[in-house]
């Protein structure tokens, strides 16, 4: 049996029990949310997304296969078209979920922040506020990415040297970007680097290495180039 | 109130006010066509494909939130499964927007190009005739790509050196790509760059100055490599 | 007249003639299911995937337009929401194909395993069993993956040195990535290269010429490192 009904509230809505809906809230045609979904005041969601699906795991995947909690919208938050956001995830006020994005269990996106078109969070990945990640991003599990970050557009983040072969249960070692940091288009950063607050990557760099706050790193892999200026950091900007 | 309604014309349609149908239209499944849209003689529309839906900005975007006219695909344009295609956007005759791709508002493509699957039309680009771009490729808002260009997959074009710290309302520096110029796959492009006529860029490549026509240039940063042939250039293939 | 019917047999089901299913297996919502299809013993498809449809052609593809064999989902596999496997497609025994992912024509997919969210897989690709394919990965039409291949997030196959210039007809020339090889992060494998049994890619890579087995190649272009340990091969971590 499955936990999805047709429902009135709008064209082409499937929604489980117990979903609750805050004022004001917005469905675009053929949506899908899962049973007891937690969707704020003034949400918009975008057509053909599906909102607080349980994981689908293989028969043989060694992730934990335990029932997660409700996803949960805050208030004014939006979801685009082709969306799919898992179970167990949290969207945060005003956040923009992008076109045809994913976002999973256990992760936590933080209050105005924007997740690109076709990029990916995966899970337990803790997003803050006011992070912008661009298009066709992969934020790899167990990323930490603090507030006011920028990912331009194609980054990739990983979070295992080994490629799969460590003991059963190590967990993920993704990398950790510190408040505000810049990562230009197209960059990898390998597994447990910590960028430093206000550093910046250049695009297409490969970062091996930890990156010390305020410096600019480029190349592959990359090197140094130069101090991030008084005139570059967030503050200038707000 | 939804602008959407079920519709008869297809199994799953969702359908808004005035929408216009050519002849021979062919519809797949679950799709969803927002007001006004026109569609042309011949097109071909898959299952859950996502057509002229008004642009869905967060609560603190400063992007224009201003009404945008209907989507417009050409005769003989084929939209695949998933696909999101923006009200504002325009599919030129016979082009071809692959599964799961992402077209937005005021961008314009040209006759029988292709966007791959997965890729992202952003914004303000405009992409002229028998143009290839492969899968999972990020055309960045602003770009310019002329008339038979390739791009390989992956490539990630950008638009922005301060990565968000610039004044409000600076236009996007979405790179130039000149006719009949070819990118490698996974290529990362740098914002403002200019690709001249028949050049080469090679796969992995990131390119922070221009390029001069016919030239290959490869390489982090790209440095040019030789010429191109009079062997290689489009003429010789049509 | 559209070869697709609602279905009682899940929410929102779109069907078509001749779809055959085994036992106990689970569909999520507005979930569309093209003719003929074979659904094996105990598999699970998630909202919104599409399986089954026959390729979708521009007007001017040189690509064969011939109507593929029905798509075979083998017993215990396991298709996650939004994903869109084509006609002419086989899913092996217990793989899961992520969210968001396209499966194409004639590509067949090994036994266990898995194909990351937002990733593709080409028309005339073999993959292996206990394959895995991370994230927003391109593996390139005519490529062979053998079993035990690690692809890890954002890698880029690609299949076509000429980028388009070539006699009409000759076949794609993908990669070849032997037994228990391993791709780091946003690696770019370039036309017809091969890849030895368990080597090391490392990430963010540009390679171009064969990774003889056993050895450990990084950076633009890549060049041999070291080699593979005894404790890295993969029958110590089984």
């Amino acid at each position: 049996m499955s936990p999805l009904e047709p429902s009135e509230q709008a064209p082409g809505l499937l929604i489980g029990e117990g979903v609750q809906f805050g004022d004001g809230v917005e469905l675009g045609g053929n949506v899908v949310i899962h049973p007891l979904t937690r969707i704020g005041n003034f949400c918009v969601i975008g057509d053909s997304a599906v909102i607080g699906r349980q994981p689908m795991l293989g028969r043989h995947s060694t992730a934990s296969d335990e029932e997660q909690p409700a996803a949960k919208l805050a208030d004014d938050s939006v979801i685009c078209p082709g969306a799919v956001i898992s179970a167990g995830a949290e969207i945060g006020p005003a956040a923009v979920v992008g076109d045809q994005t994913q976002v999973r269990e256990r992760a936590t996106i933080g209050a105005e922040s924007v997740i690109g078109r076709g990029s990916a969070v995966d899970n337990d990945v803790s997003i803050g506020a006011r992070v912008k990640v661009q298009s066709n991003c992969y934020v790899t599990a167990g990323s930490v990415i603090e507030d006011d970050v920028f990912l331009g557009p194609g980054v990739v983040l990983t979070n295992d040297n080994t490629m799969g072969r460590h003991e059963a249960g190590d967990p993920p070692d993704g990398p950790t970007l510190r408040r505000a940091c810049r990562v230009g288009g197209g960059a990898v950063i390998l597994p447990g680097v910590e960028v430093g607050e206000e550093a910046v990557i250049g695009a297409g760099a490969v970062v091996v290495d930890d990156v010390p706050a305020r410096k600019v790193v480029v190349g592959v892999p990359a090197r140094e180039l130069r101090d991030v200026t008084e005139e570059e950091v967030l503050e200038r900007w707000r």
